[in-house]
């Protein structure tokens, strides 16, 4: 994660020329990073490229592919969507090799930048060394100080950068003793890979809060976050990699070590339901069934007498397909979106500002007119979109308008790699449900509950003692430390 | 259209600089062009770019936009998305005025060259004209020919600029005349709006084969090709320009002249069954019912005793749900789709051809293992993509698979400004049902009748004296000649 | 060229971005254009770039190339230098043929828009036709103007496309009818060169006030408006074109034409003098010779006791050398040149806007220092940039600044294809030479004679009855009418 | 200077797109870089640009600037010129604050790419730096292997970076001691600028070898690599900064320290006699005056009996001015320069490689025909293009070319910034002066001797025992060590 507001340097050279514009889509939630990496396969950047095509809801600001040729490392990193760059001849011939590692990037407020984009590349002593990151080490920039004032010298404002400088200063003797050296001091959630002129290297933070995913393809190991990215590329799925687990891929195989004594794992539930892709597996659950289950679970606890069940697509469409089954109404389009909407669009016609949501969403009339319309959506964060959305099925002639929300309130930031506002933006952070429902002006409002989420993924309910996932921006429990938080650094 | 394969002429300038590689999609039908068109009112240039990012699904290859602000004429043609280039504060600033017009264009295979993105832009004697247009002209190439002998240079292969140098060349005095003369001479399928230094000017062919729709915005008036362009704007549905209508908008109002005598109106049928946006009302009909109806009435005509409904997602959704509802079957969401898939992925990387469909669509394993699967789609062209979900959907363990096509068969090319295949691609030129049901290795295939069709947008059937559409890539009834081909001009 | 302020048009698409911003250097002369072609050689297009570069000098804004390799034709026309566009692979690879013409642009303030880049090509009933063109129509608007009401639609402001037009319209029947029956109409200057599937045409206008020279290289023709064009290709230098000769190059060989009765040449004498490069022959004398010989005329004229002669480089160096060995004073380099200056530095720099001239010409202070200096420069346009070198001279310890200047006092605009600023803009036009001495603020100013330059080109002076050359800038003396300029049309 | 050939990353990023293909002028010297600083003036980037921009003969590849506003550093770097980036408002107005550093850098074979381009920045502990270096550091690579082992990592190549580090780890504490504890480790030339948020520093290495000058615009201070960069900004002229000086400037004024004990200068005698432009002072000496006297020396070495004495243009004119005036022969432009040749011509286009020269010379027939020519150039390095030259020369008619060159025999590589070819590649390393006139063809070839040299410079000659300059390229006399060569690291 790109700490932000730390430096007073401004970089304007060629790189700026390459920034797009754009309005970051500040009702919802981002995730952050999406990694890939493939050891020993002839089609090494096709294959990344591929993988990070089917990642790519994990950050469409920029990507990276890194390949090692046996001499010569090849790295390519561009702002955009992977179809947009790794699909060029030019691009993909100078990624020779038949070892590889990419990843995908959401960027913060900071706003993007090449200097950020991953995978990240340093010339060690003992030879390059490249890594790709998906998290967020919650005491980087104490880290990074510490760092400097022995003299190292950062060139962007990455944490990856901070594990760089880690690994290059241990006292260890061989990389891998380093790296368990250097992962000592980091605190946060990270799910890394990396590539050395011998290694495939996968990581995950010891309580595993993102994921990590070990495949294979015809012999070759593959590293992945989420299944969806071995489904495209027709790979085995073998195991998640464990919290706390370093895998250490080579020519003889695969060698597994551990960073920290095994702890409970704590991954982020958001994973499951809300980021990934319906069709990933995540943590053995196919994420397409939880979300209907949250769905119908939240059909059971907000039951309403309606006529229509309508989703916001896409998000929402999951859920209320489950709903709709849940309390056996028809479900309907009642909402169309349309997919050309960029990431650029609203912000520069100003005419356009004040028409918002339907540059995205448009009402479906023959379908909302004279209707009682339950209205499914996956979150409720700013809640600038639900109102949007309330307004415009009313004025599609909607008699009333039930919204129903497949997760539960959320009043806490996330510092784990999700991009969350800040907590005072959070409309759950300082409302009840009653005054949200009137914020966004609907009949009425219902979440999910924490239990009744839990019961979803197939647990009796949230163990309070000993919770089973990362929840924090729900319940307010950091399994963490948030040092850089604590110091006012971030 | 652009004229295929007829010129001898490369350009390789700039321009080429800006073409994007891409592969057409060449399973689907494609709709060549939407337009727009509002006179008088302050937020000309961005009324335009919402109106054309609502119509961006009816040409994604380029867009222009013309302004005129009382002294100057201003024009902005970029290849790609309405949203990454009318968004663009340079670029609007540039479109002073309260007077515009715009069109979005889907290029053919003769690929995105910006001398062929509309609206074109002629300075006549009488001063400024700029014009774009939907449709095709099925005797383009014969007044081209014509025009050259008698001195006219051709910049562009556009038949677009045939009407111009109709209009440049007619003898009669005032524009409106002209205009009435020069389209004398053109046979097919058009519907343009065109603009002056004090005109606003719509016009729809005398079969009213492609749609043209008069609203209202704060009492300007405002011509577009789908009402989902009104829609983002919040702008009144008047109502539809008449087939061989001529809409002449100034200052003083709007007069309605006629460029031929009325005939029965054979609009096309494909703009109301698979191309609109679902949330347009087109012929009076709203286009998501029109599409539920088709799929209740393919459960009807084809109906299998299976476990769910998937659709091919997006275009199949609407008929799936249909199909769902009238079958008492589980509507799941068996495929998911990629939304970044652009259209230059496939192509560059080798890997990726063998791969195919899937980085588009992913099997959702979880729905479908085990499972008799109602796959639904919304036509069959080539029948490639037919035959990739059929086995995606069964490598993922679904039991049976038996597709539902939401149109009848087509063994036609379109010459009116729809880009088909030629018709020794179509399927359905050279195949039964069931040889088509093996090529694309189904359980069972159905389409929807003609009259089936025909029932779901309103009529008892399909009157064959006198047809109530055109819809002659089902059934080759052409309701025009088609001069250049019969000369085998193109 | 470009046909002033009479468009209300603005072109704005892509084409913009490759604007160059430039600061017209205003206080010299410019040529408007080079061409060349070559008829039947293996490297047609390699050829026509090396003469192009070679012609540099002629236009620096843009250049462009079409090929024609017996099937099709290509056509590539840039923004920018020769050297930075048709040496890339990408671009020469596509200008495929054994037949190619190529022109170098001069843009005059309207500013350089691809749209006007030359050659330009039209599709004619009988096929393609490039044309490149070097002077100016003096009655092109009234010629277009006459077109447009008879329904032709033009493209650009060039005066070239007038020519097409003509051509197009024309009732004659083989090509070469045809422009002989359109040159009829047109008054001015002009030299062009055009292609077609058949033929390399070459035509001067009857007055043969611009240049045109047929060369061979290896057998193949070579029009080049320059014979340094032919040097760099090693090619022979065979002829001038004539006054009103039109030359039809086919694979039969070299057909010669009349567009007019012969009348006595009125080549211009600035040709020579002034804007073609010293080591090219004109009108059968050697460039630098000529030069050198003004510099000594001068010397005889405005003789002074002076120290050194010093040069402002590089184009009053060969008349200083003239000046110092005809007056046995030492030649010393009291001036440096930066060769960096390209077209765009002075304007964005508000600080440099006031130190001016320093950009392009620094004083040597080591050789003016305590000298008395005479001052050579070819021309004296608008006098500032005199005014400033007067100033960067004194500065630098020079006691005596005596300027010089290898040409008449000019009062009077050119409409011939030289980019002159209007006459009120020219320091002659209004100011006697003490008053230009003033204004330069040197210790004195002496121009040479009209007839000491008609010396130094070997004739006995100027033959007031039947100028032997065109001087209407120095005597207001045009040999055509200025239709345009009469209808106030430009 | 990029170390060549150590890295084994290969860097293909967006920064690629910018890269210029260009043909290495192979067959002459280049400078490698020039720098310029200016604290405290409210036209701080303006000023840098201008100086750059004067500066630009030290190197064309790419330039950049870094200026601090009190608050904020601004870093724009581009490959080009600078009057085509430094003069872009858009470029300028981010380029805030009233001090400021820039640099020129001619890149080496490894090519243009943006990590090289400096001034560099770091983030150290006690807040930013920027340097800009010219010269070449002989341990460079020796030094960066020892910090990587310590755990620097380095982002470039360039041996300015193993500055920063050296000054990052440095144990001392305020910056100044810093650096100079830096220093000490550093072997080789340099001359440096630098920037933090309250000093401007400039340093020169202990023997001088390149050259770094103090001077004044209205109260503030500049530091220039040239006196041409005080004069297109009419700053005045200070002083030398002396060998081994380190000059920190803040608001308080300016303060002196060593680096060093005061060593005998050595600076580069090929700076005053070569790389300078002719209207700077170097060491006192007008370089103009310097090369003339050189010329007139060659003529008291090598006189001969000719009619006309021919500068190869631009390099070769001071010294055959000298040349011409001390043997009493007439000083002719026998060859003509296209100034248009960019660094692009030459490669891409086949059929000119063997027309080679011509593209920037030609020859003019008037001035050589019959004639007995003296030719004289600057330096001979490979003798390619004498060799070129000969022959233009001769093939124009010229019955003998007696070659002469303003500079000794260099048969030894500089390692202190200048861009020589390999030892093997220079003529003199392995031929006599009759062979080498041989080679290029001449009827007699003569050089200036090391003495004569010495001699236009002001002294009696060399002094063997303690040289006034560096010489080493012509005596292989070398002032420093050269660590990494002995290493073979570079």
């Amino acid at each position: 994660m790109q700490n932000k507001g730390t430096s007073l340097t401004k970089y304007t050279g060629k790189a700026s020329l390459m920034k797009t514009e754009f309005s970051l889509d500040t009702d919802h939630l981002h995730e952050e990073c999406g990694v890939f990496g493939v050891f020993g396969h002839p089609n090494a950047a096709a294959l990344t490229a591929l993988g990070l095509h089917a990642l790519q809801h994990r950050g469409q600001e920029a990507a990276g592919i890194v390949t090692y040729d046996g001499v010569q490392f090849h790295i390519e990193r561009h702002l955009g969507l992977v179809g947009d760059n790794f699909t060029k001849p030019s691009v993909m011939e100078r990624l020779k090799g038949d070892c590889a590692i990419g990843h995908n990037r959401y960027s913060t407020a900071g706003g993007p930048n090449l200097r950020n984009v991953q995978p990240l590349f340093a010339e060690f002593a003992a030879g390059g060394f490249a890594i790709g990151h998906n998290g967020n080490i919650t005491n980087a920039r104490t880290l990074q100080q510490k760092l400097q004032r022995k003299g190292s010298i950062f060139q962007s404002t990455s944490d990856t950068e901070t594990i760089i400088h880690l690994i290059a200063t241990s006292d260890q003797g061989v990389l891998a003793d380093r790296i368990v050296d250097a992962l000592q001091d980091v605190q946060g959630a990270y799910s890394f890979v990396a590539l050395t002129s011998k290694k495939l290297i996968g990581c995950r933070d010891p309580l595993g809060v993102r994921p990590l995913i070990l495949g294979d393809l015809e012999g070759s190991p593959i590293l992945v976050s989420e299944t969806c990215a071995l489904d495209i590329i027709s790979a085995k799925f073998i195991r998640q990699v464990e919290p706390g687990e370093l895998l250490i891929i080579t020519e003889k195989g695969l060698e597994s070590r551990r960073i920290s004594k095994p702890k409970l794992k704590r991954s982020c539930i958001f994973e499951n339901v809300y980021f990934a892709r319906p069709d990933s597996i995540v943590e053995d659950l196919n994420v397409y069934e939880v979300r209907k289950k949250i769905g119908a679970q939240l059909a059971r606890e907000h039951s309403v007498d309606a006529d229509i069940v309508v989703p916001v697509p896409d998000s929402g469409t999951p859920a209320a397909i489950g709903y709709a089954e849940a309390s056996d109404l028809p479900f309907e389009l009642g909402i169309i979106r349309n997919h050309y909407v960029g990431r650029t669009f609203i912000e520069p016609v100003d005419a356009a500002r004040h028409m918002g949501v339907r540059l995205k969403h448009n009402a479906n009339r023959g379908v909302l007119a004279g209707k009682r319309v339950v209205l499914v959506d996956d979150s409720l964060v700013r809640g600038t979109t639900s109102m949007k959305l309330v307004q415009v099925v009313r004025s599609a002639g909607a008699l009333e308008v039930h919204m129903r929300i497949a997760s539960p309130p959320m009043p806490n930031s996330c510092y784990y790699g999700v991009d969350t506002p800040e907590k005072s933006q959070l409309l759950a952070s300082h409302m009840s449900v009653e005054e949200m429902r009137k914020f966004i002006g609907a009949d009425s409002l219902g979440f999910v509950s924490i239990d009744g989420l839990y019961r979803a993924v197939g647990e009796a309910g949230r163990n309070n003692e000993s919770p089973q996932f990362c929840d924090a921006c729900f319940t307010g429990d950091y399994p963490t430390r948030l040092t850089d938080k604590e110091s006012k650094l971030c």
